[in-house]
């Protein structure tokens, strides 16, 4: 296979588009999809076209970016209301992943300085492409901090797709994986396939598949049973948000895998780049998502449960500080006390 | 609807023939299937048709009766060679839920008695048809047992399909919820989805969505969080073998859904009756069942990983006594020390 996932790009900013893998289609096609409006962005990131967190802060900025460039404002107050509109739009999609809100954020401050329509635009392309670079430059960085926790022969256990996927490139969980292999550690993995959405088996296994590692996949109910017959040494996961007290706000059934952890003395790192941590706001401020029914009660378009059946679909769970070992950072490795070290870390 | 799952019954001896409802059919259809050889009724097994244990217990027994009745077999010899033929083809179908060799042992043992094949035929179709109405039985009297663990207004989780379907009728974990509301109590249910044969969206919210119960479907990886919000007041689970140190083997997911329970302090709950009990045997002496690998990366029919990806597909796993709050059965509830109160109460 041509591609790895070593160096392949999960959002680009093509000369005034913003070019991204269609996530729904894999693991059957690797196609990308264009954009040419922050709607169509918006959009995306809502159907989970463009998903995991540091991706959807960059593509949530360029969505930004975009807009200003096919603008026809020819006035910087235009300009800036229709920034303003996009950025509503683009806030409105999903609320618990912070990266989305930084991404607006910085977009719009790169754009608050211009004088004209003309450098508000050239500042914001500028700006999206270094968040691109930095976000790669970020999971880099973070991934080697963490493959020092990584020892060769380790089974790591992850949750969800924390990979490549989940941010432009080399990924935040799958980046500490990849920077251990990188140093010559042999890493095995297990990807439980993370229902409902499937990010597991879909998109990491479809990853670490890509880039020869050796994995396994399992069910979500088999976390613990893998954890008890002392398969796995390690778990690394991602994180939609950090916030300043240590909470851990990622894809549900992440809470899960670190209680089982806790109980078989395996360490559990989260990984997430700066962008993740939430310093203004303690985990009861947090929004935790609740996602429509059907992604339980179908499967790729085939229902699954009885019709009529009532749900319940959190998107998001949070792990508190007592059960994560390590937060691993492109500041550093973060240690207990949490709440204490990210403030100094993270300052 | 006319049908409901206080009254249906899964498995059932109708002249001759083994009548079950096919649950790879559901929720879609509810749909009998018939068997008139033991082959048949061990390909059902197999595939799941019949599954939960027991269930399977009794269809075993009755693929023993089935191939007494339509032996041809003129000496006792030669019908018994026919028989234990049977057995061990049936006993080859699933290792894990001990009711199934108590169900061909129990036939068998109906048979050993006769003088003639005649004699051996009419004691195998007694026993199959007393054993099947003491399924019910059984699953009533537990669950009146269990009911007085429950007060109402209580929301309970379970976990995979432990109800009418999984035993000849009533059901064990669902007998107990259903006896607590014939008793007036209002009983919630929530029921994790149960990967990968989706026993929880498929079946358990499929008869609770039938009787009228208030029930809320989640994926596996919400369970954790449904508990650390504080909505679920009791666990009550089924059982496929209660071994004589207290370890409850039951469908993959149960053991973490017992590890959460005790985090949050939820009472843990298995019902089970006499015939999942294994007083022979300690915990490392079970096999679990490894199935195969199409479960995890299909679902119903559809591929949903990348093409190659390895997997590991354990079908049970083994809870451990001090995570278990007490045993329900239909000898009474059993407490702690459950390796101790096992034995007494089962002897």
């Amino acid at each position: 296979m041509k591609e790895n996932f070593f160096t392949l790009r999960t959002v680009i900013w093509d000369e005034g588009r913003v070019k991204m893998i269609d996530q729904t289609r894999l693991p059957g096609r690797l196609v990308y999809r264009s954009y040419d409006g922050w709607q169509g962005v918006a959009e995306a990131i809502r159907t989970l076209v463009v998903r995991g967190a540091p991706a959807i802060g960059v593509a949530a900025a360029m969505a930004v970016a975009v807009t200003a460039t096919r603008s026809k404002a020819s006035d910087l107050d235009s300009l800036r209301r229709e920034l303003e509109k996009a950025a509503a739009g683009l806030r409105a999609t999903r609320p618990t992943a912070v990266n989305l809100f930084w991404g607006i954020d910085r977009a719009m401050g790169a754009a608050s300085k211009a004088r004209t329509p003309r450098e508000a635009k050239d500042a914001l392309v500028k700006e999206v492409v270094q968040m691109a670079e930095e976000d790669v430059a970020a999971c880099k960085t973070l991934g080697r901090f963490g493959a020092d926790l990584i020892e060769s022969g380790d089974t790591v256990m992850t949750h969800c797709n924390a990979g490549a996927l989940a941010t432009v490139g080399y990924g935040t969980a799958l980046g500490v994986i990849r920077a251990a292999s990188e140093q010559g550690k042999c890493v095995k993995v297990v990807v439980p396939e993370t229902r409902p959405a499937l990010q597991g088996s879909r998109l990491t296994a479809f990853e670490l598949v890509t880039d020869g590692f050796d994995c396994k996949l399992i069910s979500d109910t088999a976390v613990g049973s893998m954890m008890q017959s002392g398969r796995i040494d390690k778990v690394v996961v991602g994180a939609d948000r950090v916030t300043k007290d240590g909470y851990v706000f990622n894809k549900i059934g992440t809470y899960q895998v670190a209680v089982l952890a806790n109980r078989h003395g395996v360490p559990f790192y989260p990984a997430a780049p700066s962008s993740s941590f939430d310093l203004s706001r303690t985990h009861d401020q947090v929004r935790i998502e609740e996602r429509f029914a059907d992604e339980v009660v179908k499967i790729r378009g085939r229902r699954i449960a009885p019709k009529g059946v009532p749900v319940a679909n959190p998107a998001f769970d949070a792990t508190p500080p007592d059960l994560v070992t390590k937060i691993v950072s492109d500041k550093g490795v973060i240690g207990q006390p949490l709440a204490e070290t990210i403030t100094s870390v993270m300052r």
